[in-house]
C-alpha cells in the first residue's frame, strides 16, 4: 500500500517553480466556479505520520488557492462541551457549506487509529468504528460532498530522518516533540492499523490518495494537482449523476518514479547458481507442501505480469515441486457464457482450493483492473469499485487461512520486444505469440499505469504484492518460488 | 421495526382465490421477461423465525412460478467440503445466472443471527460479521443482482400458538421439532439480536421486508406482490442506472390493517383523572431530571404528528415540568439558506443537547421521510436511504447516551376536520391554520402510508416509535409524559 510512497520522490526547484503558477491560476479558477456554482462542499482530508508536512500542507493550499473560501479546521483534543455529544458532533460543527472548501486536520479517523495503535481497541472495535466512518462518508457523499483524502506517508528511516532534520533547525525544532519520538517507536505497530484502516475506508466514492511526504515540492505539487483534478471532475460532471460517479484521482506524475520503474531489471543470476537455488527451493516447497500443517491450511497464487514477462515459466517451477494432487492451475482468458452470465468474481470463487491444496492462477482476478480496465470491457466505476471489492474478497481468504501470493512480473518494453521475435522465430513457441499481444505492446504505458494503480491499491497488509524483476528469467523463478516458501513457512 | 408485523393480518379466502389468479399470471410474465432479457438475476432470501412459513412459502413461489427458472437453495448445515473454504464459498456455489431467480432459505445471516443468539460472538463481532454482508451485498447489487429479503416475523405468542397447531395436525407435526421449542425460550434474545441485525443491513439498494407469517394466504399475496412490485420496477428502470435505483417495495395492502389503523383513537380520559395524572407524572419528571446521573446524559423528544394533532399542547406538559435552563424546543420549519447550504441532518446536529440537557424538536430529521418524499423536495433515492441514514444518526445518539423518544401523534381524520373548524372559529388559535394545512389534509392517505413505512423502517430495538392516540388530547398528553418518564427512569 504504501510501496509508491517509499521510493524517494523529489521534484526539482526549476520544474515546481514553473509548474506552481499555473496549478495555482486553475485551482483558483476551479475555486471560483466551485463557489459560483455553490452545488456542493468539499472536504479536503489532510492525514498521515508525524513530520510529513501535514501542517505545511495547511500553509500551502491556504496560501495558493483564496483563503476566503476555505475553512481549516485543525481538530485537536475534543473539548468539554465536545465530549458532551456523540464523537461526530464536533466535526458537523464545523463542516463548510456548499460553494466553500473544508481542510481537516485530525479527522474522524485520529480516534479510531489511536485507541488500536495504544491497545484501547480490539480489531473488531476498530472495523466497527471504521464501519460507522464509512457510513458517515456515503452520506455524506450522498449529500453531494466531495471527500479527498491524503495520506502523507514516511517510511521509518525516512521519519527519523526528518525529525532530525527539523530539530537541528532552529526555525523549526519546536515542531518535533516527545510525542513524535515516542511514536515513532510505535512506528511498525501504527504502520499496521493505519495499513487496516486505509484499506477498510478507500472505497470507490472516496478513496485515499496515499502520497510521500518528505519532499516537500513534490508533496505540494501531487496535493495541489490531485485537488484541482477532482474538483474539475466535478465541476464538469452531469449534475444529476455527479454523486453516483467515483473519484478518480491519480497521483500526477510530478516526477518520473513509480514502483515498476524503480525495478532494477539489470539484475542477473547466473546458471549454476540458479541451478542449485532451484533445487534448493523446490525441494523446501515439495517438503512444506508436505507438512501437516500445512493440510489445515490452503494456498493461492496469482501470476500477472507483461505479455512475454515469463509467468508460465515461473508456474511451472512450482507446480515442478509438488505432487500433482495438490494444485491445479486455473489459466483465466475470456470469460465463458456461464462465467458472464454470474458477477465477475464468481469464476475466481469456484476455483478456491480446499485444505492442503494450491491453486494457482495464470491471470486472475485482477483482470478487471487491468486489461478490462484498458480495453474498456468494464465500465469506469466498475473497475474503480473493484480494488475495494478485491480487497474484501482476498481477506475472506486470509480469514480462512487460505494465503495469497500475488506476483506481478515485470519485464522492459526492449526485452518484451526480443522475446516478442524471438518466439516469432521459434517454430514450437510461434502459436505463443498473436495479433493481440503486438497490440497490447502499444499500450505498455497504459498497462503501467494500471499496475501501479493496482499496488497501490491493492498491496495490502494481508496480502502484499511481490514484484518480480524478470528480465531475467532465472533471477524471476526463484524469486517467486522463494517468496512462495516464505509464505508457507510463516503460516505454519 | 416489528409493529406492522404482529397486528393480525389475514386475507380472507374469497379476496385470495380473486387475486391469486391475476397475480401469478403477471409474476409469470415479469419472470418471462426476466428470463428473455438475462440482464440480471434474483436473489429471494426467505428468513424469519421458525414456523412463520418459510417452507411452505418455497412451495408456493415454486408453485406460481416457473419452477424451471428458479433455483431454491435451503442452505443447511455446511458440508466438510464448505467447511474448508471461506463462510461465503457455498453461497458462489449456488448463484442463479442472469436471467433466473434464487430462492434462499438460510443465508449469509443464519450464522451471524447464531452465533450472537448463542452468546459465541459478540455486538462488535456480529457488527463486524454484518459489515462483511453489507459490503457482500453491495458489491452483487453493483454487479446488477437484484436482492430481496423477507422476514417472516411471528410474535412470541404467535410462534407458540403456531407451534401447537402444527403439533396437533398430524401431517404437520413433524414440522415441529426439539430445536423449535428449544428456540422458542430464546425468542426474546433472537429478536433483540435480530433487530440489530436487520436495521444494520436494511439498505435503500437491499432492503428488508418485515411481514406477518402467521395468515398464509397474507404472507403468500404480500411476497408475490412484493417481488411482482420489484421485478416490473427493475425490468422497467432505465439500463444504465439500474443498479443505482433504490429497491422501492411497498408492503402491498392485502389486508386494511396498518399500524395507524389499529390504533384505537375512541379512548378518552376523563378531566379530573387527567388533571391528577398530569400532576403525578410532571412532578416526577421534575425530579428525574435533577437526578445526579441526569447529569451524565442527555435526551432528545421527537414530536411528529397529523396536523392539529396537539404536538404543542403535549410538548407544554412536558417543559411545564423543567427546569427552563433545561430544555430547549426546536421547531422545525422550511430550512433556513444556511441550512440548505448543508446535508440535511446538520441542522438537528448543531442542536443535540449537552449532558443534563433535553432538546425537544417540534418536528424533526423525520420530515425527510414525510413532508419531502410526499412534496417531492427530495429524491426518491434521496428519501429511501434516509432511513438507514436516520437509523445511524440514531444509534450514535444512543451510544453517547443521549436518549431518543421519538412520538407520532395521531389522530383521525375526522378529529382532524374538527379541529380545523373550530381553529378557524377561535380569534386567537386563527393563525395555527392556514391554506397549506387544508392542502395537507387531501393527502391524508399518502401521510398515512409514510408514517407507516417509517414505522417499519425506523422504530428500532434502540430507538422506538411511540404512537399516541391523539384524539383526546388528555389521553395523549399523559402518555407522553409517562413513556417519558419510564424513558429515562430506565437509563438512570
Amino acid at each position: 500500500m504504501f510501496e509508491s510512497a517509499e521510493l524517494g520522490h523529489k521534484v526539482a526547484k526549476k520544474v515546481y517553480d514553473e509548474e506552481v503558477p499555473l496549478l495555482r491560476e486553475q485551482l483558483l479558477q476551479a475555486q471560483f466556479e466551485l463557489s459560483e456554482s455553490s452545488t456542493f462542499q468539499t472536504f479536503i482530508i489532510i492525514s498521515g505520520v508525524d513530520g510529513a508536512g501535514k501542517g505545511e500542507t495547511i500553509k500551502t493550499l491556504n496560501a495558493w488557492m483564496d483563503p476566503r473560501h476555505i475553512r481549516t479546521n485543525v481538530m485537536l483534543k475534543p473539548s468539554a462541551e465536545e465530549l458532551e455529544r456523540p464523537d461526530m458532533w464536533r466535526f458537523w460543527q464545523v463542516f463548510p457549506p456548499k460553494g466553500k472548501i473544508g481542510i481537516f486536520v485530525h479527522t474522524w479517523y485520529s480516534q479510531a487509529l489511536l485507541d488500536r495503535v495504544y491497545g484501547i481497541s480490539t480489531n473488531s472495535q476498530l472495523d466497527q468504528h471504521l464501519e460507522r466512518i464509512e457510513k458517515f462518508e456515503r452520506m455524506l457523499v450522498n449529500e453531494g460532498v466531495l471527500i479527498l483524502k491524503f495520506w502523507l506517508h514516511l517510511s521509518k528511516n525516512g521519519q527519523q530522518e526528518r525529525f532530525k532534520a527539523l530539530e537541528k533547525d532552529p526555525k523549526n525544532s519546536w515542531r518535533v516533540t516527545e510525542r513524535d519520538w515516542k511514536h515513532l517507536k510505535l512506528y511498525d505497530k501504527f504502520i499496521r492499523v493505519t495499513e487496516r484502516t486505509l484499506r477498510r475506508t478507500s472505497t470507490a466514492e472516496a478513496p485515499w490518495i496515499i502520497l510521500e511526504g518528505a519532499d516537500s515540492r513534490y508533496r505540494e505539487l501531487t496535493i495541489g494537482k490531485a485537488i484541482l483534478q477532482a474538483l474539475n471532475q466535478r465541476l464538469s460532471a452531469p449534475k444529476n449523476h455527479a454523486t453516483t460517479l467515483p473519484v478518480k484521482v491519480t497521483v500526477a506524475k510530478s516526477d518520473n518514479l513509480s514502483v515498476l520503474r524503480s525495478l532494477d531489471l539489470s539484475q542477473t543470476l547466473d546458471k549454476k547458481k540458479y541451478g542449485s537455488m532451484l533445487a534448493k527451493y523446490q525441494g523446501k516447497l515439495a517438503l512444506l507442501a508436505r507438512e501437516p500443517g500445512f493440510k489445515k491450511i490452503s494456498a493461492t497464487a496469482v501470476f500477472e505480469g507483461f505479455d512475454a514477462a515469463g509467468k508460465g515459466g515461473s508456474i511451472r517451477r512450482l507446480t515442478g515441486a509438488l505432487d500433482p494432487g495438490l494444485y491445479r492451475v486455473i489459466p483465466i482468458a475470456a470469460p465463458t457464457e456461464e462465467e458472464k452470465a454470474q458477477p465477475y468474481l464468481w469464476r475466481f470463487w469456484r476455483h478456491l482450493p480446499r485444505q492442503g491444496m494450491i491453486t494457482i492462477f495464470d491471470r486472475s482476478w485482477y483482470g478487471r483492473v487491468l486489461v478490462e480496465r484498458i480495453e474498456g470491457f468494464c465500465s469506469e466505476s466498475d473497475w474503480v469499485r473493484a480494488y475495494e471489492e478485491i480487497n474484501d474478497f482476498e481477506e475472506q481468504l486470509i480469514d480462512n487461512r487460505t494465503l495469497v501470493a500475488k506476483f506481478w512480473l515485470s519485464i522492459s518494453q526492449e526485452e518484451q520486444l526480443a522475446r516478442f521475435k524471438a518466439r516469432e522465430q521459434t517454430g514450437y513457441k510461434r502459436f505463443k505469440i498473436t495479433e493481440e499481444d503486438w497490440r497490447n505492446r502499444e499500450k505498455f504505458q497504459l498497462y503501467e499505469q494500471a499496475v501501479c494503480d493496482m499496488v497501490d491499491h491493492t498491496s495490502t497488509e494481508i496480502a502484499p504484492w511481490t514484484l518480480i524483476e524478470a528480465n531475467d528469467k532465472n533471477l524471476a523463478r526463484i524469486k517467486v518460488l522463494r517468496t512462495f516458501c516464505e509464505l508457507i513457512e510463516k503460516a505454519l
